[in-house]
């Protein structure tokens, strides 16, 4: 069975839920009522060794900074402010107290920059090492949605797409002596920083949005059925980091670590024309850039427009499962 | 690594917390505040094959089942109000659908039955299969803590003890035709039931409480350590199955399933002496028998006392790690 597939099933098995859920499964965190007029928006996600990292080509440290991250990036999809995780980790009985100690910097370094609390835990023993983080976002309006993005509306995303990609086919590769530009793209993959701030900032702004974590095509695609939309990506519009072309140039597409790489964990939100000045100033505020790469269109799917203006298929994204 | 000194080391690592976490790491579950006075209590536990579980010896929607129920018991623990539950799935490639149907069956029986909504949930390719749940429960008070009892409050438990480990035991034996009563005991095992109801009724009652998951005499020790005093059990007040001498005349220590055998998912309490009586009507109301077992006492420590009076050494408890 694929990831999909199994979401899919578990959102028809528990799509059926109390008046408290105003968001149930399918988005980037659910949404929950709470006294006062408060809304709590809720995520968990795993990262399991051999599937996500590799203990031989990342630092404790780092994968926990990442379990931290890759759930912060799911909060600032919706415009959540973290507040409080909870940190299951599941050991092998080898494991050393020098690699429990390094994930656990790596999430306290992490969670003080955010000003967030690990409020509890679970350990347990396990043949792989993994780090399943539940984390709790505070909104004090309502959520932005992967739903409510409308024909027309620009397609804008924070930072850059396909650095995590690069970064990860280099720590792949086995070589060593990165030069800055690609050791920057190394730990684009390996300490992905969450889109927080950016989140709250344009969780009014935009009509929608989502975090790309199963790369920028498969991604919009989500964005784009949730609103009912197609979504059109220009090429020639995506935001790359400057190392991005000489790194891809030997690959059969070029552009598959941009459009399918996954990992980015930057923001890609729907914004209407006329706030697309204000999106991008609400962004720079917020510390980071947004880069307008095409549009919401009637119909379905997602078409990427080559350079030359030619449509090309859009490639699928990473499969977790 | 010793799980007892992993979680004494998140502990000591995130013990530092901000206003609105009222209770942190080392309860059942973490209460953090919520809008308009209201209380969430927090909790997260996994189940991980080979580990917890063999699934030639449960069915997929057991599995599903108990991977609730173990959650449930935590917030059951805290007297809070289950709510709302994410569910991280972690499954091999290999995994069919019809185990992946099992498992959300044996989640959506008891979630229904506690009127759960399931409003998020993650799935990952892993070498073993693992169920982590997270759940959040709601408080309209203050939480039953682990550190409340006082020397001279009753310790009282709920339903009985060592089943769940006799039951493991039949199991494993890989003997078949089972009669009634030890089919209920494996039932106890594979479908424990949280004492929710229990939980809620006694939450202003009882002094202290937790969850039996260790086993009696180490979960009596960290409630007795919590409330700084020590505990006395007394062997022949414990309530046990009708089955329960007759299955463990043949062990070296008849006694290790129902003092250390874990996995009860009972409620453990400290009641004030004065409180007793209406602890056991108010469990009585929630449906389930309340013993009274021991007391807690001035010092440290458990001490168990066998059926002549005498002292015996507790037992260790079951290590998950």
């Amino acid at each position: 069975m694929r990831e999909l597939e199994i979401i899919a099933k578990l959102q028809r098995r528990f799509g059926k839920v109390s008046p408290s859920v105003e968001i149930g499964i399918g988005d980037d965190a659910a949404v929950v009522a709470s006294g006062g007029g408060m809304r709590w928006a809720l995520t968990t996600d795993a990262l399991v060794e051999g599937v996500h990292f590799d203990m031989s080509r990342c630092t404790p440290r780092q994968l926990g900074y990442k379990s931290l991250a890759v759930n912060l990036s799911d909060l600032a999809a919706m415009g959540a402010l973290p507040r409080h995780v909870l940190v299951a980790l599941a050991l092998p009985p080898t494991v050393t107290e020098e690699v429990v100690d390094g994930i656990f910097d790596g999430i306290a370094a992490l969670a003080a920059e955010h000003r967030v609390s690990v409020v509890g835990g679970n350990i347990t023993r396990s043949p792989v090492l993994a780090v399943t983080i539940t984390a709790l976002g505070e909104l004090s309006g309502p959520a932005l949605e992967r739903g409510g993005g409308r024909p027309g509306d620009r397609l804008m995303v924070t930072g850059d797409v396909g650095s995590s990609a690069i970064g990860h086919q280099l720590l792949a590769s086995g070589r060593t002596g990165f030069d800055d530009l690609e050791r920057d793209l190394v730990r684009r993959h390996l300490e992905p920083e969450p889109r927080v701030a950016a989140g709250q900032a344009l969780r009014l702004i935009a009509s929608a949005g989502i975090d790309i974590s199963d790369g920028l095509a498969q991604d919009a695609g989500h964005l784009a059925r949730a609103s009912r939309c197609g979504a059109r990506i220009e090429l020639a519009r995506l935001p790359l980091s400057p190392a991005y072309h000489g790194l891809t140039r030997h690959l059969d597409d070029p552009w598959l670590p941009a459009l399918a790489g996954g990992e980015d964990y930057e923001l890609l939100l729907a914004v209407p024309p006329e706030r697309v000045r204000t999106a991008g100033h609400a962004a720079s505020a917020a510390g980071v850039v947004l880069h307008e790469i095409g549009e919401l269109v009637q119909g379905s799917g997602v078409v990427v427009i080559d350079e030359a203006g030619a449509e090309r298929p859009a490639p699928a994204g990473w499969e977790h499962f």
